[in-house]
């Protein structure tokens, strides 16, 4: 159960004090904080919260969006990045994950030129703040307008284009790479390379009603979750398993009842017997 | 104008007879047709219709759906595919479209193993038919249960694997593959293996609302659908510009209103001059 780790926006009507104290009490080990946790807060109070109460602070969602149709949206893009980078240190955050971006009708291997320029000119503060960036391949379905990295390959290209610097690496999450041919491949070399930072879960439903808010828990979907967390583990990655679900259907539901059946979901996937 | 194909799905609300007098009306020198609109009709009669109307049959969609759990299922399957030769060969459509198929659960390798050998099983009565086959890459978020084939390299993987036989190619669809890193490439390897059999175009609209139809009209979504029929020119193919369109939102709008906004659409993005 110390591996399983959750982010707040998989119980989106909870405020940030009830993730962490209903996390902690349900036997996670972790929590991912998304940026609106912390509006109106101060970052470092909220992971001290947080360890106090006994989760590790895995990660802060989320950086990126760097490809824009102008200079100066580019340069706004750049400052809210470093904000970030601010906040996750602050918060105590070892890693921020990174939706890349995407600008509808702009020609995708552009935002992709426009992303390793982004992320060129903001590691310098990463890695003075001790904090690292995970590049998240996102679904195919979202390359019009929020990421034009797309698989796993095109983030370790990415990675190799900027020299492997040792805090940019990649997270890894299920719903955007399970249809993957390369997957297997890709995350031995991901790991290989060192930068297989992070580890998603969820799943996806047959149908998906909605192409954002109905992300599937664990076993509700087609996803092969517990195959290909077995490559992750056995190409040598011991982090975080992080429940990260976007679901209007789960989220019009009692929460409580809603973390109950994350866990109870997680137990199975992993054969965690109760108690444990 | 004679290279514009319409799909009869896209004017769903449309009996075949419609279709077929106001796309010849139109100006289109095309049509493909759906398996739905020969139900109760002689196929030989509905072909010869379209023809006297000066419309080619460019193909018949579509057969596919390989994969199941149970070999009695897969049998269906390809008697069903068998029923959709002879189908095709009557209507006098050198084409068939394949949506090859998936299962929800099943290895997504599983399916693709099965739909290698449905095809297998049914290309000596395509061949007999004089019918030709073609795999339409699905795009990834159709890889739940609709098509475990969901990339151009993947579908030139079983076309390999099959021994390249003459009868069985590709059918390009912008709308799933746009996203493609490997687009270009695949295009070309494609066409010079003779395999690049049809091109379908529509748009990919941000936000899309739905999975199955929410399509959009050339012109409508970031699709680079120009630079895509350049490659597609580029590569020798001089077939059909097929216009393959599912959306709720057109079809509940008056039809030949959307008919001319179709061709409106065509001769703007192969500037074609009105009259042409």
């Amino acid at each position: 159960m110390r591996r399983l780790c959750i982010h707040t926006i998989t119980t989106k009507p909870w405020s940030t004090e009830e993730c962490i104290r209903n996390y902690s009490r349900a036997g996670a080990g972790g929590i991912t904080f998304w940026r609106y946790n912390l509006e109106g807060r101060d970052p470092a109070a909220v992971g001290r919260q947080a360890r106090e109460a006994g989760l590790e602070v895995t990660s802060l969602c989320r950086g990126g969006f760097f490809p824009a149709s102008t200079a100066q949206d580019r340069q706004k893009a750049l400052d809210d990045n470093r904000r970030c980078i601010e906040e996750a240190h602050a918060l105590g955050a070892p890693l921020i994950v990174l939706v890349c971006g995407a600008v509808p009708g702009q020609p995708l291997d552009e935002s992709r030129k426009q992303i390793t320029e982004g992320i060129a000119a903001v590691l310098p503060e990463a890695e003075a703040a001790g904090v690292r960036l995970g590049i998240e391949p996102l679904h195919p379905m979202y390359a019009d307008d929020r990421s034009a990295v797309n698989t796993m390959r095109q983030a370790n290209d990415i990675c190799d284009a900027l020299g492997s610097p040792q805090m940019l690496g990649i997270a890894a999450d299920v719903y955007h790479i399970w249809w993957d041919p390369e997957l297997k491949e890709q995350i031995a070399l991901t790991a290989e390379r060192g930068r297989l930072f992070a580890f998603h879960i969820c799943d996806w439903r047959t149908p998906t009603t909605d192409l954002l808010n109905d992300r599937g828990l664990m076993g509700e979907g087609c996803i092969p979750i517990r195959q290909i967390s077995e490559w992750v583990d056995a190409a040598g990655f011991q982090g975080a398993r992080e429940v990260e679900i976007f679901s209007s259907r789960w989220w019009s539901q009692d929460q409580h009842e809603w973390l109950e059946k994350i866990t109870e979901a997680y137990r199975a996937l992993y054969e965690i017997p109760a108690g444990a």
